[in-house]
C-alpha cells in the first residue's frame, strides 16, 4: 500500500526554514548586510555552514556587484552550469547572461593560446567585460586567464566571483584574484567552490529578497 | 607590465593530476572499482575528499546505472543545472537527457498536488522512468515525490542518484531513498549534495575514462 512521507511541500516555507537555520548556525558577524546575503546563499547551495569561514570579499565587492546588476550589466560565466543556474526572474534589469564555452571558435582558440577551452572561451568576451559581473564556478584556468587578460588591458569587470573548484590551481587562482589590485572580488578560499556556489552568489546579488 | 601566472594549462594534465591527488588522499577501500570511479568524480566536483565517508551505494547501484546508460536509457534530472552539466560526449549511447522543470504545465500541476514545482515536474516523467537513471541534485521534495510515485505504481528507474542538498528535508529524503526496498540508489548522506555532485555521478557512470 502506498504510504506518504511527512515533509514540507511549500517552496516558500522551505526557503524560510532553510535560511533561518543557516542564519542561526553560521558565523556571519564579520560580514555587512549585502555580504551576509551572499554568504547565506552560498551556504544554502552547498549545505555547509562552515564555508562562511572561507569567503573573502574585497572592500566594495558585494555593493559593486549589486550596482552592476541594477545597471543592467551582463553576467559572464565560465560554464553552462553557471549560466543555466542563475534565476532569470530575480535579475533586476533582465541582464544578459553570456557563456562562450560552446562557441565553435573555442577549440581552435585554445590550441592557439596553449590553454584550456575554459580559458580560451574568455577571449570571446571582449567589450562585454566592461563593468560586468564575472562568475567563475568551475575552471581555475579561466580565472588565471581572466587576470592575464586584464593585465593585458581588457576592460575591467565590476565584480569577479571567483569560485573555481578542485585540486589543481583552484586555491592558487582564487588567491591571485583576491590579491589583484583594484579589482573587486569575492572568493571561496581553498579547494571548495563550484558552479552552484557561483550561481548562489549571483542570485543573492540579483535581489534583496531572501 | 603584464605578468604571467605559473599554472598548468593542459586540460588532460589537470585531470590526471586532480584524480591522482584524489586517489592518494581519499579513503576508497570500501568501494569496488565502479563505485570508486563515481566517488572520485563526486570528490572532484566539490573539492572535498572527506565526502567519500558520506557516499552510500545500494548493492548493485553503480553496475545498474552503468548498464542502463549502455542500454541507451534516458537520464532524468530534477534541475536544469544537472541537465546542462552532463558531458554529452561521455554518454555511451547518445542517451536522452530530460528535465521537465520548465514545462509550462508544471506550475498548475504543483498547485494541484500541493507540492513544489520541482516535485510536480516529476509527474511528467511517466514511462520515461522505466529503467532510467534518475539524477536528483537539488530538491528534497523531488526525491520524496519520486518515492511516492514509485509507491503508487510508477515504472522503476534502474538507478536513483540522490544528491539533494540543504537544510530542510535533504538528509531525510536521501535516507528514505537508501531505505527504499528494491530500488538501486547512491546517496550522499546529510546536508551535502548538489547539482555538481549529481552530474559527477552521471559522468562517472557514463564512461570508464577517467
Amino acid at each position: 500500500m502506498p504510504h506518504t512521507y511527512d515533509y514540507i511541500k511549500d517552496g516558500q516555507a522551505i526557503y524560510a526554514k532553510s535560511f533561518a537555520t543557516i542564519r542561526s548556525e553560521a558565523r556571519l558577524d564579520r560580514f555587512n548586510t549585502e555580504e551576509a546575503r551572499v554568504v547565506v546563499r552560498v551556504i544554502h547551495a552547498c549545505g555547509m555552514v562552515d564555508v562562511a569561514e572561507e569567503v573573502i570579499f574585497s572592500s566594495h565587492a558585494a555593493h559593486a556587484g549589486r550596482e552592476a546588476l541594477l545597471a543592467g550589466k551582463p553576467i559572464l560565466c565560465d560554464s553552462q552550469m553557471v549560466a543555466h543556474g542563475i534565476t532569470r526572474a530575480r535579475l533586476p534589469a533582465d541582464n544578459p547572461i553570456l557563456c562562450t564555452l560552446n562557441d565553435p571558435k573555442v577549440p581552435e582558440l585554445a590550441r592557439q593560446i596553449g590553454n584550456t577551452r575554459s580559458a580560451a572561451a574568455l577571449d570571446l568576451w571582449g567589450e562585454h567585460m566592461d563593468g560586468a559581473v564575472v562568475a567563475i564556478g568551475n575552471a581555475p584556468t579561466a580565472l588565471f586567464h581572466l587576470l592575464e587578460l586584464i593585465d593585458a588591458g581588457a576592460p575591467r569587470p565590476a565584480l569577479v566571483i571567483g569560485m573555481a573548484v578542485g585540486f589543481v590551481g583552484a586555491a592558487e587562482s582564487k588567491d591571485a584574484l583576491a590579491a589583484y589590485p583594484g579589482l573587486e572580488s569575492v572568493i571561496v578560499r581553498g579547494r571548495l567552490g563550484g558552479s552552484a556556489m557561483a550561481v548562489a552568489a549571483v542570485n543573492a546579488l540579483a535581489s534583496e529578497k531572501e
